[in-house]
């Protein structure tokens, strides 16, 4: 007699979930990741998962999360791309919608210790569906404290054991990008090996010569990329494409420590090509549309409050659905063209144009012709922005500390 | 009779001044552009200057401009390290005291059509002082309308035209860049030439192989550079270290269209070897050492906030001062080093580490031990956390538009 | 032979334009001051204007800037509930309407010295009309170097002088405020006297009983007020209601030294009564219904930055509009209806009820009672947050200055 | 044996903790409430516990808690002055202090359900002490399931029950305000009766004359209060004073649903007489004093953060002693007086004056004088203001949405 009903991403704990009593509905997202998923499929089965469920979410995850990163510019902390938190939304609401169709009355994952992101998505997209997390369960952390207990019960189960041993990290690996952490890595002093890196070619290795291509943007969306050797428009291809090109240039690394949700320090390596290309290409064509307040705004308050809801697990919430109203919105004008280079692992704009916006001016830009206003207006510019420093400069001088020391 | 003595950043109007009837003292800031000093004071001379001040800024740029500038990573819209914005500040202080000390009652400059930043300046550091603006004033205006004008006027005073007309345009220098901007490059969509760049050579054109050295910071502040070749302590020999290093390794191009503070937009190219270097070394350390919350304000305000006083020439206000308490104090841990690597283009962090701080433990990073919490308390973290999460998935219920659609 | 056609807002330059040979179309907007229309339109047409148009805006400033404001509690320095600033976007649009109907060419205000919001509104409004602003004409401002010459050039064209000697400060009225300011109040510790304020009686003047009743709101707007002597819905009819409550019991007084735009400091007296009130049931009403982190974002971005912009006559700019998007956006649960009360110069929420957010829960908020967590999980809450802080405190005893000193 | 030395705050636990074989050292903070000493002494020992200790907090809660929260004019969502917020870090430092000094091994706190307050202080202040929380303890919550277990533990073990049955909500009540939440007051609809308010008289009960008086500031600190009958310096004294006359006059009630940090929404009613005057005083000498960037920066980030971490009792932290720094260094000109006026139910400012700044001008002020630029300068700064401004209207002209429609 069954306990009930578990959906759960394949992982380890499967068969420890079979023997407590649970009937498993294993299910597994496609976010673009390399998988023998045949093979992962077979092993479900024959650990006595009742069913396996492969969605391929490529789609939904480039047109709903990577797309609106691409829109805001997201980025965390300065540096890391979010690869991992831009998936791990997708791959809950996914998870939850196969639970409720073959009436689960569970959730489970194989996240260990943590899965914050995970659990918020999935009460926020079924609050009154149940999780279970083995691993802050009391008497499963009893019963696995090591590698070690893990690989024991493995054998005695016959769980053939995926993680080859040679990688002393562990990985996780998306359409976006690929993440490298833990083991060696703790040390943040530990320099990643050539080795580490899979989704980009050392910069070293990569070819002698640029290569350049072109992105078009419509509404700060990518909608086309351009290369000699072809091009693509549907939203995964294209994305797909400028993964490639990323990737056989070395495009896109970053080695940081970063700070997690819960206040801990955590050093994390990230390849992630695509991206890293097209958030450049779309900043660089904002320069060229985008009203400069508007800019400001969106770049202050909205793309730092937008990559930490995402990177801390909330983008099932109330504000990222408020912020994202307001990312859209900015977009209206981001229409236009971006020429790019890649070369040994940095990428570079050559040029961008737009016939969406009136912004720019080449007349305006021009040293010798300002139709738009003189530059007698400049000196009551100076002159009312000067009065506040003015007075700031007096109280100096009263103060003892004159500016011009 | 003079009209009074003008103390004059060097430019093409000494002549206009002197004919006007002015005695001018000229002034020449040194803040590490190339110059041929001696030339600059005789043509000065030979023009009529009644007296010819060079002062070597570069300490005072590197250390009270350059070196905040890394403390709080300043850039304007996530790309321009303000390389022209933090030497104008330097450059204005030094020119007032200059006229100070020689009884000038009047300050000038030979900034075309804006020179905000300067006259901002002028006026916190001495608000008594008058300032002359030719490119503003109508009769000046009316006399040189274009550069065939300028050309016939320099013809006609003998005043050797010094900028080469192979140039198509314009360019200013100091120890932390070079900036180009007009000219061709007023249309956004032509890709800088080759030569265009001074400060660094061609990435293509780059060593074979990376290389690698190590900085090191106290309190956010660069204090030793080593190398393979050497080492440096001495701050502005430091930084000119560093400069040589992103020189060589083609490291700090930029290439944009930003937005100007009187509200129009303008494409200029950037080369910033060394603070591009320093910059993402400074950035890397303070994820090891930086408490996050503390880096969140500093990021979203500070940073943001001083960066756009120095675009917008606000250096000597209230505001940039009150910013700056900040800076220094957000600082007080941010000791350690960096070890880096550049490779044609690009710079890349090797490892860091760290004394001065206790936020990174390689204990509690590990997924293996966690002493200081344990998984379980990860669940109250989760069911707090979801509590708005849940409600909020529940209206959306309700309102017809479940999550997990 | 006219020098071509002026649209102008009714003041004493009228006559100053008619003498320099403009054809002047007067213009006067109804944003609900106290005025003799009738003697205003026989004025102008007597001192030479070709035409008077008088247009009542009341509606349009009510449901497009009042309410807005209403929804985002628009503030500004923490005090001024920005009355004249609301005003001033719709006049000026209004202008421009009348302006390109009669075929002017010009628009021009009698504004003295400032006008800056006008102008701004106008230039967003129509880019090609042209504005003349007399006050800021070096030839008008010689001409009329102070008060006695402005009564001289009255006495001379037989202008009637309207604002009576009695009233020694300036005052501008509207639906929503009147604002008293210069002359005596330029002292800024000049208490105001007791009879300056004319739309709010003297507290200590109101009736001994408060006043009790209720405002409904949709959407953040307000849409019904119910009092013991009768009920409003009508949108201006409502307001009115309001402004008489407050009027009454004189709520809404605020005697401040706020910042201008151009950077000077300047005292300013307002009195506001239905604003007031309905800014705080709107307040009161949004800590029932709105999420927590959603009305973080908003009140410390959106909130700030829309009052900044209409104060700083930035009403018709792009940033006004990326805002306004997120103002509405956050409203869409703000409904319910807030009970008030009034007593001598305060208002006061005695209770507020909503059917259309589930964020308030009894239950929940009862200390008896808690289903949706356990307090169990708030020990693992407290121990996650306290991951950082247990670092700071240790971090602070090896510093030498533990926290509990 | 003793299980070990507990420090608890006094309360009905202490009882429990003795049963269950705790040596208790009871602690009891005076920050101002009302309270029978001697009684709370006399009890604690009969209940057995060891000891007894009663500390005079007033002065470090005034000094370094309540000023600085007027320094910055901390504010929670608009309306909450945060008054228990404020007493709990000194509550909990000097807890931590007296278990340090009577050698306790233990930390305890008789908080209801949650205590997140005083354990993050507890954390942060001393790591290394445990802390026990019986009311997240399974053990406890099981034997007192409800108020009638409470009463039959309390009959059974001869402890007084101090709460009245009469107030059907809870109170919490210190120097700066007491606070009433819970029971019927659950229903955000049920207005507070008239006796619930024990810090403030009705406002209709109020004196039928406004009471003047005089709040002096030092670098923001109130240091002097001057009223007709008498003045006071002392910091705690001064304060006191406040509180006496809001309470006389009725000033400072509020009544709000807020949000609470762990994500539920809490209704909440609060008098805070003193607090509420000076905040109000401080706000409106920084109008006068404050420059006007500075001040926005310090609203807009210092202000909202500084009361978000007292709210969510993140005082021991170090973005709160980062943003601390921001707020002194903020108050260097805070220095003047402001004219005070109360009268049922509210507070008005008569005046203000400042020999500490040159800010305000009441020369600049006038509309008749304007030296330090000239009305044309206006008209500079508008043209460059409006560049912008042209753009999006002549894009929306484009667009067919014209501004002027």
């Amino acid at each position: 007699m069954s306990k009930g009903r578990v959906c759960l991403d394949t992982s380890t704990i499967l068969k420890w979930l079979v023997l407590e009593g649970y009937t498993v509905v294993c299910f597994l997202a496609n976010c673009g990741q390399e998988e023998d998923w045949a093979a992962v499929e077979k092993k479900a089965l024959a650990l006595g998962a009742e069913r396996m469920v492969i969605e391929d979410l490529q789609r939904e995850f480039v047109e709903e999360l990577v797309f609106r990163a691409i829109q805001c510019n997201a980025i965390y902390e300065d540096r890391y791309l979010l690869g991992t938190s831009l998936a791990r939304p997708v791959i809950a609401r996914a998870q939850v919608r196969v639970a409720q169709q073959y009436n689960c009355e569970y959730l489970s994952h194989g996240c260990t210790g943590k899965g914050v992101r995970f659990e918020l998505a999935f009460k926020a997209c079924n609050p009154s569906m149940k999780v279970i997390a083995p691993w802050r369960l009391p008497e499963f952390i009893q019963k696995f404290q090591g590698r070690a207990d893990l690989l024991k019960f493995a054998a005695e189960n016959n769980i053939p054991v995926s993680s080859t041993p040679k990688a002393p990290w562990s990985m996780d690996d998306n359409l976006v990008h690929c993440s490298y952490e833990a083991g060696v890595l703790e040390d943040p002093d530990h320099t990643p090996p050539k080795e580490l890196w899979t989704r980009t070619v050392d910069p070293t290795d990569a070819p002698d010569k640029p290569y350049n291509f072109t992105i078009h943007f419509d509404k700060g969306i990518p909608v086309k990329v351009v290369t000699p050797d072809g091009e693509a428009t549907d939203s995964v291809e294209l994305f797909k494409l400028l993964n490639k090109i990323g990737h056989d240039h070395g495009v896109g690394r970053v080695d940081i420590v970063e700070n997690r949700f819960i206040g801990l320090k955590s050093r994390g390596c990230y390849d992630t090509p695509g991206l890293t290309i097209a958030r450049l290409a779309h900043l660089d064509l904002e320069g060229l549309v985008m009203d400069s307040k508007v800019r400001r705004l969106r770049d202050q308050f909205v793309t730092v409050e937008w990559s930490h809801c995402l990177y801390n697990g909330m983008y099932f919430s109330p504000e990222r659905e408020f912020l994202e109203n307001s990312i859209i919105f900015s977009q209206r004008n981001v229409t236009g063209q971006v020429r790019m280079s890649v070369y040994k692992g940095a990428a570079y704009v050559l040029g961008r144009s737009s016939d969406a916006s009136n912004l720019y001016s080449q007349e305006d830009a021009s040293m010798d012709s300002l139709d738009t206003f003189s530059p007698m207006d400049t000196t009551g510019f100076i002159a009312i922005q000067a009065i506040r420093l003015e007075k700031y400069g007096l109280q100096k001088i009263k103060d003892g500390e004159p500016l011009s020391k």
